[in-house]
């Protein structure tokens, strides 16, 4: 991509009203831009991160079999007056009137929908077990919104949901769901903990909520030490073991009543990236969503929900991977793999090795290519600042002595390699 | 994908408020399902077929170096007091008041928001011209919703915004826009046609509407016979010619004051599926996004927008791709290539030919393969009812013959291929 025909309006200063270091560094490399209070566009940039974190979740949702759906934003009052949710749900709930006068509701979440599909869709115990998600904007009318992405009222989240026929097969789901959490993150480049958590208000009675560790995160965790050794070797015979590991966010961390001695727990600063539930037969016996079982006999199946906040994730990997001049991508969700800066495309010679170099290397790997005339500073400060893993840079002295600069973003590394021996690699 | 793990599902009936064939057959092929009037869920097969729709147009964006964004779909007041469309846009903008009883409404079009991101972030002429797009939700509150996603409240959209320094320069874009149109609907597998149209409430002096051609059309289009021979082969030399070439909906043409004979005046059904417009500086002045040019004198720059109707161009595929069993879909945008159908998942042998089988044309097609057990009637209604090009049968009489039915969905010829020979084409 040439960077004259791209949009990354970047920015030299700190905005003051952003208080944490990915607000700060989001809206400094141009990725969005607020429009209302916590409510912001995404810009080519921040749309590419966002996209390519979405296609790792698809890949690892179809991985368990897992079905796309697209559920309505706007949806009826009728649905949440079944679930008894419509008045509880309080003022983060965007309500409105249709033009009849109807009451509607911008969607928060989507238990009643998804229950509403099945029941519509689904009557026998052979079409089970089945799960379901979405990948879509959501509206929470979060009091005081902040942070920019990290605490949006509109943002973009993952949402599953899973029916089951009996507690077994619903706990394998979760399961399965619990596991591949964790490869999701991991394959963000992210290190996550599962905290057991209280079901609030979806209900249930089993729930885990995912951190990543992150230095600058919103919370600090408590957790039995044993989880990272469990962690890496998820299985059936470990998974129940681990799931009920003392773990605990700081507002729940009692340290006199810690059933864990304090040598054994470990503690870090974290963001909050998942939440994952089984609530049972809350919703289908509600909006009476039932199946025939094997029997004949009309039974309600067990459901589960599981969210992941997909543009939240930008932040928490950008606060686990930063420093003083920017943002350092992981290779695993970088926006672009090289960021190739011509220092000098007035130079006609310095412009023909570049653009040779740019159509080269674009063959095999995705180029941000710095084709615009500024100064140099702007131009490397700029390359830090966005933070592609690898830059190439090019000017006349560097063509003079017959090599490109190579530089390692996340190490500082340097590195000169000949112009025709530079590869993408 | 193995059907026993997908969800589509079928109805034999056809529902009894469905009116025109695509909204009959995208709910019997259980590709949406409405939760409210005028707003839709989008199942597994519906959504594949969105997503496939929308890479298409995505690819051809990319083309022009038109930048992909995300705007916001929760939207201030204020800037539509800016633009003086609050007032004017009437009921069918859904408005809502948010906690802190700000008025707020979900977006039905963007230029506000886009003309507010561009005079936030481009101040010079040396970054001009810009176009960026967006493919996103949108909630239009018609008054009759109907016919399912060809006229929804709730509906996905691409929507386009062109910024120029002057005439010429805009033009070009809006040339640009108008040729790469054709380009999409022709990869989607649509017969298109641009209809010269007034401008209403976007505002501006330039605008065409793109029309597919499809039997059961909502409308009739009339338009010069001239318009088949030049479309074919759109040029810089042309493009006026055709742009200025005379055509008409059905609301618009009187045959008496026609300013074409009748004989060379073509008539057809068609749907409605794109419409571009070039508005100059109505935006840009109203909302005071201005550039410096090269003399250092403030200028308004002058604005396009480009919309497609992405939900609504699964109804126009299916009106001009159906028969009397089903969907016909063209191969350009099928949700799978080829569909196996095993019907007898219950014997040995068939399952495992067809297992075999499924594994092999899945390494390089997009496979449904239908391992359910259900009656033989239904399983082949149902493959002509979703509507795959190919299909491939088997079952234990023609296994015991030793070949596979394949059946072309379009022209219904069978043709018996040796199951070793049988091959993903």
């Amino acid at each position: 991509m040439r960077l004259s025909k791209y949009f990354i309006p970047t920015l030299k200063e700190n905005p003051i009203d952003a208080k944490i270091t990915s607000h700060r560094l989001m809206i400094r490399a141009g990725m969005i831009r607020q429009i209302n209070s916590g409510i912001y566009s995404f810009l080519p940039l921040g749309l590419k991160v966002l996209q390519k974190i979405s296609d790792i979740i698809r890949k690892n949702m179809a991985d368990i079999s897992c079905n796309e759906i697209l559920m309505p934003i706007i949806q009826p009052k009728e649905l949440w007056l079944e679930s008894k949710r419509y008045d509880s749900y309080g003022q983060e709930m965007l309500r409105m009137k249709d033009r009849h006068e109807r009451d509607m509701l911008f969607g928060p979440t989507h238990e009643e929908v998804m229950t509403d599909i099945f029941r519509k869709n689904i009557t026998s115990y052979k079409d089970l077990p089945k799960s379901f998600y979405q990948i879509q904007t959501k509206f929470r009318d979060e009091i005081r919104p902040r942070f920019g992405v990290m605490r949006a009222r509109e943002f973009m989240m993952k949402d599953a949901y899973s029916f089951d026929l009996n507690f077994n097969q619903a706990k394998k789901t979760y399961d399965q769901f619990y596991q591949i959490y964790f490869k999701i993150f991991q394959e963000l480049g992210l290190d996550a903990i599962a905290v057991r958590a209280e079901t609030g208000a979806i209900g249930g009675d089993l729930s885990h909520e995912f951190h990543v560790l992150a230095e600058t995160g919103e919370s600090v965790i408590y957790y039995d030490q044993k989880f990272d050794q469990l962690k890496g070797n998820i299985n059936q015979d470990n998974i129940d073991e681990l799931q009920n590991l003392y773990s605990a966010a700081d507002d729940m961390y009692d340290e006199k009543n810690c059933p864990i001695s304090k040598e054994n727990i470990k503690s870090h600063r974290s963001i909050e990236v998942g939440h994952i539930f089984h609530f049972g037969d809350k919703y289908s016996k509600a909006l009476e969503a039932s199946v025939t079982n094997n029997e004949g006999k009309k039974i309600y199946p067990l459901m589960g929900s599981y969210g992941i906040g997909v543009s939240r994730l930008i932040a928490a990997i950008i606060e686990a991977n930063n420093d003083k001049n920017g943002i350092i991508w992981p290779e695993e969700i970088t926006p672009f793999d090289i960021h190739l800066v011509n220092l000098k495309p007035e130079n006609e010679e310095c412009k023909k090795i570049c653009d040779d170099l740019y159509q080269k290397l674009k063959a095999t790997k995705d180029v941000l290519y710095d084709d615009i005339s500024a100064g140099i500073g702007v131009k490397l400060s700029n390359a830090d600042l966005i933070g592609i893993p690898t830059q190439i840079i090019i000017g006349p002295k560097s063509i003079k002595e017959g090599h490109a600069e190579v530089k390692n973003r996340r190490s500082g590394k340097k590195e000169n390699v000949k112009i025709e021996e530079v590869r993408a690699v």
